[in-house]
């Protein structure tokens, strides 16, 4: 029998589980593959490319439930954008990286919900005086951008703050029906998760990326500053991003003032790798929950197997483990 | 009723939660305490003070159940302290921070079990080898002397690599029935509890220093060497401690390579503020956990709360959150 949490049930959901809105990773495709299998799909909004936003939001045109996530400092740049997505009527838009309060209002009118990213009791404040309807408590184990507080710090500390008035939901390290059933002890409503489902059929990734992924040990990811200088993207602080270790970051590690410096040469090099799919430059977004990760399946799997995995636990603890 | 797990049973103890054993911190009161509170108590060898471990395993002197720790390469340096520690009949060695072989036999003939922290699967696979009873998982939350993988990516890791060989427990940011559940979800079999502990009637520190971990928020640690440094103690990599922040971090954050080759000189200066209890200077070591530490009660209180608490989430979720 499925999870119910506040979280399932103010989405209308079968499973606390939501696709973190990766880039261009999060497509379309694995949008609609993760809520057709109960979890609740969010498209990666990315960095503002309209003509992508728009292709992708027609494909989900008519779909009922999924979501769509901005980059809150980058959508402030094209805040037009909001408007193509809210075209669409996704269920919800999420907005990580940023105060969120000026977009609020204009998301509420549209009768969308409001999630919001968050890495600090400060954040969350924040996010909640704009009027949040979930919040996600991102640890520094989550893959591609986030801050430097843990899972198990950050998740209990919004938990409390919030105190039951919104859903809170877990992110950074959660691949497995562990993970989610974990974070619900800590009182999270549910999960996001991101490199799991990169590594899945319907990610929009380079099947070499998605192998990388597959083959990684925890060790081999790291967060920092390199591949977003690597691409003259300087975001605000206190963010940074969480990729696997290539021969590009060994390269610059311990460098990043040189790197800086010579950041418009470094970025043609570095667009060159990208294009070229030369993941020894160009860098696969990843998360610490790599050493989880050991098969690349449909999204739906994914789903069905965290889901399954988190209510055995969750329910069979009362027989196995406390007894008389 | 209480948890059941390898943990407990292999020990013998009603709760799986075990004290961690804080330098001079966890001494023969707070390991009786915890201890007398179904948990398990782990004096705290330190740096091997012969005449303190004398008179601390005096105390215990037929007491039945508790553990005795230490610094692996510390220990390496007087290995006759660990005589005087079995010569007190303890059930556990507890071994951080080495290679655990040259000690393994003699604990094993002496009838002693083998606790193991490890930080990484390597360290693991090192503790299996020598024939670990437990395994303690740490994550990089956790006070005092760690490593830097986090404890929800090292815990399921660790626990994965055993495949039930032996018991595993997460250590690191835990402080409430929350952490305990939360780890029992991702395979653990208990857990070791240090800064929560530190904060207790019975802890050896000082009284500022246990308001001070009761006051702090989790953004007021952090994991570093200056502390080590400041003491001409140089620890091996990848080891570093985790301490409340304060001014004399401040100062030296940054400058770490001038403060190495000024050792000598801060070295007298951190001594004399740690004998006057000068805690601006002198670190009071404590994890990411103090978010969650708002009193000094009795070990014994922390024990049942965090017994008590993770109980009911793990007996009530059938009913509260898993329904049809």
């Amino acid at each position: 029998m499925p999870i119910t949490t506040p979280l399932t049930q103010l989405l209308g959901i079968k499973h606390p589980i939501l696709l973190a809105p990766m880039d261009t990773i999060a497509g379309s495709r694995l949008t609609r593959a993760v809520s057709e299998a109960g979890g609740f799909g969010i498209l990666g909004g990315g960095y503002g490319d309209q003509e992508r936003l728009e292709a992708e939001t027609r494909q989900l045109s008519g779909f009922a439930s999924f979501g769509i996530g901005f980059i809150t400092w980058s959508l402030a740049r094209q805040p037009r954008l909001l408007d193509i997505a809210l075209d669409a009527n996704p269920q919800a838009i999420m907005l990580s990286f940023g105060d969120p309060a000026q977009f609020a209002a204009r998301i509420r009118t549209c009768g969308a919900r409001l999630i919001c990213q968050v890495q600090s009791e400060d954040m969350a404040k924040q996010a909640l005086d704009a009027g949040a309807d979930i919040l996600i408590a991102q640890g520094t184990e989550a893959g591609g951008h986030g801050a430097s507080r843990t899972t198990v710090d950050i998740v209990p500390a919004i938990v409390d703050l919030t105190a039951g008035r919104v859903p809170v939901v877990a992110a950074g390290g959660i691949a497995d029906g562990r993970g989610l059933a974990a974070m619900m002890m800590l009182g999270a409503s549910g999960v996001l998760i991101g490199t799991r489902f990169y590594a899945s059929v319907e990610a929009n990734g380079a099947e070499e990326a998605k192998q990388r992924i597959r083959d990684a040990d925890p060790n081999d990811t790291v967060r920092g500053v390199i591949v977003d200088w690597s691409r003259s993207l300087f975001w605000p602080a206190p963010f940074t991003a969480r990729t696997l270790v290539n021969d590009h970051i060994r390269r610059w590690t311990g460098r990043e003032v040189e790197l800086m410096q010579r950041a418009a040469e470094v970025t043609v090099e570095y667009a060159a790798a990208r294009a070229a799919g030369n993941f020894e430059v160009a860098a696969v977004f990843a998360g610490e929950a790599v050493g989880l990760i050991n098969d690349i399946p449909s999204a739906a799997e994914i789903v069905e197997r965290i889901a399954t995995e988190a209510e055995q636990l969750l329910t069979g603890r009362r027989n196995s483990s406390a007894s008389a």
